[in-house]
């Protein structure tokens, strides 16, 4: 049968999968980055992954490739990428295709992973459909029509760049005021740190070095310092939905990422936010909801993507 | 010959014009819309207009009509709109389509306004542009692969009600921080008078009832205190471009409507204030520029869209 390969490159790891050409995951896996080996060489750890598992019957046609980044999909190059230090200026589909002696697609991350939940997850059967990824990024994507929206030179979607409070705080990117510097992971802990020296009690503050997870973690139990700093965190992030919703519409945002998971503690406030802050009732009507696909979104959509390209046989 | 027609629908004039299949305008003029007769009586006017001019030999084969407000393109219904009180919930192409004896097509005015310019002025040739317009309302279209973007339920584009600044002045829908309550004409003209009540000296001292054309005229005079709050507009309105930017990452962004006349006044602070605010270079190479086509804008691209409909004999 037909099979389908999606390579999802992370800092530390990448993270694999074998999938039938609609989508369905028939095996996963993952392989050590290290980046500063350069691509070459991760292509061909990737590589003896995949023929390690083609003995199970599985022959890929097609693979896609994605990383957190700037990549012009349409012509497979990276420019740059915050995760793979050096990787700068390279023709990533030509590595890979020639390693995997495939045709290879390769696309952004956050593209890759509104694709997979457009087509398996959260965005099935949307018309025009959002995925947001909060991390240490805040990355966005946009399908409409079925077709990932690229822009003039392929950086569409960057939601987590848009402005919500004009000379705001610093951005990771040296701007201010935009939503990655007001729901960003720094940005989480932070407020957690700032709401501990205003005094709040908080089972936080017996913790060396906090981290996101340790806020979630409070939050689930109950503490209501950690419950707050999400809160504040979701109404930040209702504000850059908001500005999604007045200017692209989406029936579905669907929000992933590593304090996704957080769920509702932040998507509750974020929904609010929205309702509090669009304009009219009909652009209300968005639903806010998780994204369904976890760390496997966004090797499903390179996938996918990658299948496009190579007509069934 | 082919011609088609479009008729836009204003608060005061319904402004028309015959067109060639390619957009060429052959023949304008307008009457008045007397919104408080109902549509019926509107299309009627238009209906005479034509009869007249089609002595002239244009025999028009489909007809684009835009009004503003929250229009569904796709099905010809206009849900309301600020410039035409009264009509809500109408089925306004069935309405002009029976008057007309023509096929129909309606659209939101900004929406055929962006269409209108990447067809045949500052967006020609582009693969991905954004039409702004600035007015009492601030409002925006997207042009996407030749196409309008229109969102789940057809009010993509809303750049004036994207948030900017938190908790920021109120805007006319109700809601805080939007562009248009920065940049609207309202906005403007506040701007100003706060200006002079801060002590500036300035011509606008011995204006009644302040307009934002006195405070353009003024500017073009030389006066500092018009052209600083124009400069200040120019740089609110910077803020909502940067999020366009990010979002769409259009190539050109045409700037129209009844102030973009003040030009440089204020795209010159807007496009500082994009290059100071998006997250890389390439991203400011958008090229921000006025809107070529005037009022013609809206009806051009009314009349286009509907030719797209009716082959060509």
């Amino acid at each position: 049968m037909d099979s389908i390969f999606g390579v999802d490159i992370g800092g530390t790891n990448v993270k694999l999968g074998i999938l039938s050409r609609e989508g369905e995951i028939l095996d996963t896996g993952s392989v050590p980055t290290m980046a500063a080996e350069g691509p070459g060489r991760v292509a061909e750890r990737v590589r003896d992954w995949l023929r390690e598992r083609s003995g199970d019957g599985h022959a890929c046609v097609a693979a896609g490739v994605d990383c957190a980044g700037l990549v012009d999909g349409a012509k497979g190059y990276l420019y740059s990428s915050p995760n793979l230090p050096g990787w700068k200026n390279i023709d990533l589909a030509a590595i890979f295709s020639e390693h995997l002696s495939l045709p290879v697609v390769v696309d952004n991350d956050v593209n890759c992973a509104a694709y997979g939940e457009y087509r398996r997850g959260a965005g099935r059967g949307t018309s025009c459909f959002a995925c947001v990824t909060l991390g240490t990024g805040v990355g966005g994507g946009i399908v409409t029509g079925g077709t990932i929206l690229r822009g003039s030179s392929g950086f569409a979607g960057e939601i987590g760049h848009t402005v919500v409070q004009i000379d705001g705080p610093l951005c990771s990117c040296g701007r201010r005021g935009h939503v990655e510097a007001l729901v960003g992971a720094s940005a989480i802990v932070e407020r957690a740190h700032r709401a501990m020296e205003n005094g709040n009690t908080s089972v936080l503050r017996d913790i060396t070095t906090l981290t996101v997870k340790d806020i979630h973690d409070a939050a689930v139990a109950g503490d209501m310092t950690a419950i707050a700093v999400l809160a504040e965190t979701g109404r930040y992030l209702g504000y850059g939905l908001c500005n999604l919703v007045h200017l692209f519409n989406p029936e579905v945002i669907a929000v992933g990422g590593g304090i996704a998971g957080a769920g509702d503690f932040i998507l509750e406030p974020a929904r609010e936010t929205v309702k509090l802050n669009v304009m009219n009732e009909r652009l209300a009507d968005v639903r806010i909801v998780q994204a369904e696909l976890g760390n496997t979104a966004s090797f499903t959509g390179a996938a996918l993507l990658a299948a496009e390209k190579v007509p069934a046989r």
